[in-house]
């Protein structure tokens, strides 16, 4: 009967996860994780096999978290309600490794390399953007939004803002909450009246 | 009397940012500068001094570049005009390095090491949120936009959703042009009647 491991594999991918995002793909090394997860590289290796298998499930672990994180506020809010509070809580998130958010990160720094994790954080901001499609869908089969507009196309622009958002959060000399209030009210401006 | 360079100093900043803007810096070696400017380390050094320190210049270059890009749109088209037209052209520009901007992505990119390249691209971001507030200040002055606008606000919900849209164009899943028409209807509301 094999060993069980002595660690916790699905904490050490969030811990990944939370230096990757916060150093990105080029300023995190092997001894970086390494140190910071407290495994030996033989261990390492048993576990992950490599950085970048390590960062696909981090990215995967990611998404996951992102996807069933809005599901639960449409759950609590309402499709509408939770796509207009989305935008402060982003902002308001206590301590993120980043505001920015990893997959558009992870897209944005590898595209120039080709290097298949930014075609799988591309794949993943896709389905991002079909939850998010899916929620104003949602929102105009309740006829909380006119049946006049197109859920695919607020669900690409309402994605876009939300990353511009993120990116100005981490900035000291803008005010994010004002931003993510105007996004918010942009949604409510598509309330069927 | 000091022999001339038989370089031109302008065209090698302008290589060398296309190459920070579409690499970003971990991904950018010293040797890959050398190899692609066609310069000797001697000639590196004499000419730059370091990396970092041509980065910086490829940065102001960009910000300066941006800026009066903006202006002479702005003289074309008027300070609405232009801030209407620019989310298209960004999509539309032929070939650039990265549709990302570069500011944005050095600055993301950075951030996390405390590098003093990245609060130069944010210091950037801020004149470039200073040249937009400018041109939405100046449409109020002419009476485009409405007395009650806080051209402060505006201006930066205006450079949030462009950080946004750049990286949205740079995507093969979605349709940027759709974005940038409907961040240009946003600017057409804000129009006094």
């Amino acid at each position: 009967m094999p060993r069980k491991p002595s660690y916790d594999r699905d904490a050490l991918i969030a811990q990944a996860r939370d230096i990757f995002w916060r150093q990105g793909w080029a300023g995190t090394s092997l001894k970086d994780l390494e140190s910071e997860l407290k495994l030996k590289p033989g261990s390492f290796y048993a576990a992950f096999g490599s950085k970048d298998a390590l960062y696909a499930l981090a990215l995967q672990k990611y998404l996951h978290d992102s996807v069933a994180r809005m599901q639960t506020l449409a759950e609590e809010l309402g499709p509408l309600g939770a796509l207009k509070a989305q935008p402060l809580l982003v902002v308001e998130a206590a301590d993120p490794p980043s505001r920015v958010c990893m997959l558009a990160k992870t897209f944005a720094e590898l595209r120039a390399r080709d290097h298949e994790l930014s075609a799988q954080a591309g794949a993943h901001l896709g389905e991002m953007l079909e939850c998010f499609t899916a929620l104003f869908q949602q929102a105009q089969a309740r006829g909380e939004i006119g049946g006049d507009h197109d859920p695919a196309r607020l669900a690409a622009r309402y994605q876009s803002d939300l990353m511009g958002l993120r990116l100005s959060a981490d900035r000291d000399d803008v005010d994010a909450r004002a931003i993510a209030s105007d996004i918010a009210s942009d949604i409510e401006r598509l309330r069927a009246t």
